[in-house]
């Protein structure tokens, strides 16, 4: 066996172990753990933002001679203003959010005293795989002890020495407190990774955060759950019915607001009835802060003698495969709707969004009048998320709400869009009897009551 | 490629297809397709018993010949008392279940004009692989279209003729409905099986319903999701303070009621202090049923002395892997726990129960009394059903009082346990809006209200 298995298999082991006690743990002793990581990386600020600052400069040297892609830098760099105390404060606040284990979400009298409840718990070892960002460990690791399930953690190469500094301070932190040690590994090698994707004996719920690539790359070698998504090919439909101004206000948004998150849109389906006003002023709006339109034939025609000519050069005529492509960069794929043939357009937009979309997030422009259009648009488009009239980027924990989150998940099994803590909880079922047995209620035997006892 | 995989891939495409429009069908042209399956059963009663009597005989030929366990006769057979009527009876209690989809879990408001809303919809197209029993075919067509799934049905070959006398029923009723024909699909060749398997594009959900060994190489051969459990490995831990009464009846029952059955005990682990008098009660009892003891050296010298010398046959020295073996048969392993030890009875018991058991159901004997440490069981088992006081038998949707059961999951991602229709279901995201963008929320913009509806 290799070295790097030994490793892995030694570090799955002693998570999984580690998670029972974790998992026992009192809700005092898991915060407390969370304060005490909190106060040591404070303590160890300096040290670990020199060694944030070296990983940015390696890093910065390999993107000037182009073996870098430049994004990374800004999600590499902790010493950029208010990310640390960010990174603190996540702590803090995942510290205050009540406690996620214990809750009671059933309960049952199936008999005089035979009671029976349902209770959260924790899922057991989640592993984590992540590039550049180097917040994601006390993010994670916030999140893990909170939720009760132990974490095995690999960061991305570009991040080491920040990884080491963060990863030494947490471990010496946790010696301090309740939380076993174990629970919380910290691994730098990347040869160690597919040894941990074949540990379904020991790892429960593997969380990738970073690149559609690893993403892919991950889910299709390994066998463990996988929360997350590889694609967001986010779709707007742009109906007849929808106000000029609001439409190219919430396109803007979707395509130029981030390009390369998940959330961005790639593919615009218009209603042919849309090519003549709104779809130009829209092309323009869009052509203005840079983006290119792949068209196909009618949009195409119709845009070319409606915008200004020097924009032409924009535009472009669109392939089958631009409409299955993730361009995450300032590129959008346009289709027209035909609303002369015999299926409605909204019924072609949904057909289509389902055969070329990625589940993750769709949107439908239309006035507040198409209530039933927009409301078939949501119930017919398979996805986690189905919006009318504001921008797929609204597909987010933090704007949901949720405080933290986990993920985002196109998977239609256990948690699906964006994930908060209640993605890294199971539950499990409780029983109490006075020597209650099966047999006694076979044919013509006792009666069940299930009665609800409510919660 | 092979003819059976164009099949496969034709009726998976087909399945999908069909699953958008199931997805949006109201509650009533659900609940009239199980209305119409009904009424189309019960008219063809007679062509549908007479092909099972067919099924049966050449099962019959074969058990008799020892090519097929006799068991399967019993589970193969529709023409049983009361089991054609409890089949019909399934279908009309599914429907009158109230309708499970568009139910909302979650109402916030982001901002004024902007409502989030968490709805409960199907999963997909779920694929359900079933041996010997017929009845399941009525049984999970029903979920499946109560839910707004649909399914992929390919039965065992020991039920061929009934299987063909039954879907053929099923397809031609369903003609008349509104749910649409293709989101059934019933396959009969086994060697479908593993393009099917392969078809995660368009399969969501792969719930086995028969032995072990079909569970254990689905699961092995498929990335698609899998609801169900392969092992069943329970355990009851006898606490010394235990009544022996109570105990025997519980073992008695969790032995002996059904061996072959997931949730029947596999192993039993004693505290040294009940080897003197309720450990030999309960083994001469279970020696009575015809239960083979497999003992550690401890529990076999104390039994060996105490139970009457014409029984000691059926005692015999266990080995390591009968404390992971599921015997699904008269045989059950006995195991001491040192109550000397610095570590606790219960800490052994639930170290032992983690490392060697499927995580299915596991229960604790032990007083009223004896909360602390019967609550110390339930906290520290890693098991869908911790149970005190009460037979591991007890491990069923029907008894949990869930009217319905799709399977009993020992996974810890979406479902856990005895699974009702709700394992079914997953959900999506509604946002509705007036033009909001999320750029007009950033640095210093808007302010989220994240106000919680309700529902």
């Amino acid at each position: 066996m290799a070295p790097e298995d030994t490793v892995a298999i030694a570090a799955a082991q002693a998570a999984s172990l580690a998670s029972k006690n974790l998992a026992i743990l009192s809700t005092q002793a898991r915060n407390e753990a969370l304060t005490a990581i909190h106060s040591a990386l404070a303590v160890a600020k300096d040290e670990i933002l020199e060694a944030n600052a070296k990983d940015v400069k390696a890093a910065r040297n390999l993107a000037e001679n182009g073996e870098l892609d430049k994004s990374i830098l800004n999600r590499l760099d902790l010493n950029r203003v208010g990310k640390w105390e960010e990174m603190l404060k996540g702590i803090l606040d995942v510290r205050d959010l009540s406690d996620p284990l214990n809750q009671i979400s059933l309960r049952t009298l199936l008999d005089d005293g035979l009671e029976l409840t349902r209770v959260s718990c924790p899922i057991g070892v989640l592993l984590i795989i992540f590039e550049s960002r180097p917040e994601v460990i006390a993010n994670i690791t916030s999140l893990a002890i909170k939720s009760g399930n132990a974490a095995i953690l690999k960061g991305g190469k570009e991040s080491t020495a920040t990884f080491v500094a963060i990863s030494t301070v947490v471990a010496h932190a946790l010696q301090s407190t309740r939380v076993p040690p174990n629970a919380i590994q910290l691994l730098t090698s990347r040869s160690s990774i597919p040894a941990l994707l074949s540990l379904d004996k020991y790892i429960d719920l593997v969380i990738p955060r970073g690149s559609n690539e690893l993403v892919r790359h991950i889910k299709s070698n390994t066998r463990i759950p996988v929360l997350g998504h590889a694609d967001g090919l986010c779709t707007i439909y742009l109906h007849s019915s929808c106000d000029v101004d609001m439409a190219e206000k919430v396109i803007l948004d979707a395509k130029t607001g981030y390009p390369a998150a998940c959330n961005s849109v790639e593919t615009l389906l218009a209603d042919d009835l849309t090519l003549v006003d709104t779809l130009p002023t829209i092309a323009e709006a869009l052509i203005q802060r840079g983006v290119q339109l792949r068209c196909d034939e009618k949009s195409f025609e119709a845009l070319k003698h409606s915008i200004p000519s020097h924009m032409s050069s924009k535009l472009s005529i669109s392939t089958d495969g631009d409409y299955t492509t993730e361009f995450l960069s300032l590129t959008l794929a346009i289709k027209t709707i035909s609303t002369i043939e015999p299926i409605s357009g909204v019924e072609q937009a949904i057909a289509h969004i389902n055969a070329h979309g990625s589940h993750h997030t769709d949107a439908i422009l239309a006035s507040p009048s198409n209530k039933s259009i927009a409301e078939k648009f949501m119930a017919g488009v398979d996805s986690a998320g189905v919006f009318w009239n504001t921008s797929t980027r609204m597909a987010d924990g933090m704007r949901y709400g949720f405080g933290t989150e986990v993920g985002i998940s196109t998977s239609k099994i256990h948690a699906r869009g964006p994930v908060g803590l209640e993605g890294l909880l199971t539950y499990k079922y409780k029983l109490q009897g006075a020597g209650h047995t099966s047999n006694e209620y076979h044919d013509g035997g006792k009666q069940w009551k299930h009665k609800n006892l409510g919660f």
